[in-house]
């Protein structure tokens, strides 16, 4: 083992027809020059199953699959929950060749752009966060973790001591387009400059950053029989990152009417239509705008993990 | 039997993922006058199952299974065969509910904008492209019928006497986008106007109209595993529609290497990245840009199934 310095584990491909970071990798795999990591760094498809079917999951979304439960429930034979364990226990921090953080790649049907997902409100996963957030400016998405809700635990990066999402669109799913592919790339080539920042301890955190805190997931209107009768308001012509007023235009039904937003402060959505969600029934996430303080803790704990 | 005019069928949903024309379909059923048809018209989803489910298909690609030998073979159990039959047993020319004519609506994740495919050259088909195009302005695809190729046969528009194919994208799979939807429903609003203009004596043909002529579809540059080691060149800002010059940048490999165009003739590219052909093996297809003189006894064939 190396005690010197933290190893990183990039993930392409935890959902499997999110082709734009496979790519990546098997692009760097071919050029090993094309990013520049300043620690020993790991790449791997997170889904190589769902990959080649390019289908998002085989049983279910592994992204949801990385509980304490499932992974040590040994006889659950659903593919995403043995692969959770494969990957945590080759990967994991205390498995046989143990990385400290990871990246975890993924792309989204939402005209979002790049951004930054904390899942949980980890110091560490918040420290570099915002030092993404203060070198290339992404929005950061605080997403909650809730152990109660099956759709709201279980994500990959909680498994390493330190670990973020990002997330670029909007591209669909099953292609590789080359605009998400340089957006992505930026992304990486940022992280991997912020932590190089690290290591050279030069990492500054910013004194505030800007964050938006999961509220709550909206699903679609339905009929008694389950069928969605509205679409997002055509009315609004950005939907993701952009404030949504109390009696601003939500939904249109299939009737033609309007449905306003019922709640009673301003919320800014995220994922709005993101494909995979319609399983999950959720039509958009919203979250609410905060300034935070970047935890000085969170910064010390990461130059920890990374040995710097 | 209505022998005064022909009926229109207009379906959506013979890709079971691709959502805008059945979310159109839903909205005009729960808004009867959301478009205003001149001829007696019936709605249906293609292929609800796989609606049901958001995939493209269940067991094969509905839109190649109308071969007269698939629908002959009464052994097969694939389903997507079955409901083929059932389609035409039902609304074909010579089933319970007879239509005459047919539009199959579709959506591209490939950045194409709108567009009216014909498959094959049927003179009647070809006038009502012409004057679609004449109306709307947008390009036509003539795709080329080839019964020794299992992808390029079997499509539903030709089991009707008359049937074009509205394609429009770019838009993700499993998504409803409103700008998407309201692209597909202009296209539908013209396809009613030039048929309500030639119920009323006024359909004029142009003397000429531009058509994109299938030549042949390429497939990604893969490896001994066949696995795919290209992605389209980004150098080209727009792929669809525009012109590829022979040694214009084509791939851009993983290694970083740029593969240039070979053909000896400039050719303009269509269903550039579209998600569903990565099985199919293509990566685009290529077309010839023609001056064509709209057939002057495809007007009469038309004028005649509307029964005007």
């Amino acid at each position: 083992m190396d005690h010197q310095h933290g190893r990183l584990l990039v993930v392409g491909g935890t959902h499997g027809n999110e082709r734009t970071a496979p790519w990546i990798l098997q692009c760097w795999e071919a050029q090993p020059a094309l990013f520049a990591s300043p620690l020993p760094t790991t790449n791997c498809i997170g889904n190589p199953e769902a990959y080649g079917a390019n289908r998002r999951y085989m049983d279910r979304d592994l992204n949801r699959c990385f509980t304490e439960a499932l992974l040590r429930d040994r006889n659950c034979t659903v593919r995403e929950v043995s692969r959770a364990r494969e990957l945590v226990d080759t990967y994991g921090p205390n498995g046989k060749n143990p990385h400290s953080l990871v990246l975890d790649l993924h792309t989204t049907t939402a005209a979002m752009g790049s951004s930054v997902v904390v899942c949980g409100e980890r110091p560490v996963d918040l420290a570099l966060a915002a030092l993404v957030h203060q070198a290339i400016g992404i929005p950061i998405y605080l997403f909650r973790i809730n152990e109660e809700h099956p759709e709201e635990c279980g994500f990959l990066v909680r498994r390493w001591p330190c670990g973020l999402v990002l997330e670029v669109g909007p591209v669909a799913q099953g292609i590789v387009d080359m605009g998400t592919v340089r957006k992505t790339a930026a992304c990486l080539e940022s992280v991997l400059a912020v932590l190089g920042d690290c290591l050279r301890s030069k990492a500054k955190l910013p004194e505030s950053v800007v964050v938006h805190r999961h509220l709550a997931s909206l699903d679609w209107p339905r009929d008694g029989d389950g069928r969605r009768i509205a679409g997002l308001h055509p009315d609004r012509s950005q939907w993701d990152w952009t404030v949504l007023l109390p009696g601003d235009p939500l939904f249109l039904m299939e009737t033609g009417e309007t449905i306003a937003y019922q709640g009673e402060e301003p919320v800014w959505p995220v994922f709005c239509n993101e494909a995979s969600y319609e399983e999950k029934g959720i039509a958009l996430s919203l979250t609410q705008r905060e300034i935070k303080t970047p935890p000085a803790d969170g910064l010390e704990a990461l130059l920890a993990l990374l040995g710097s």
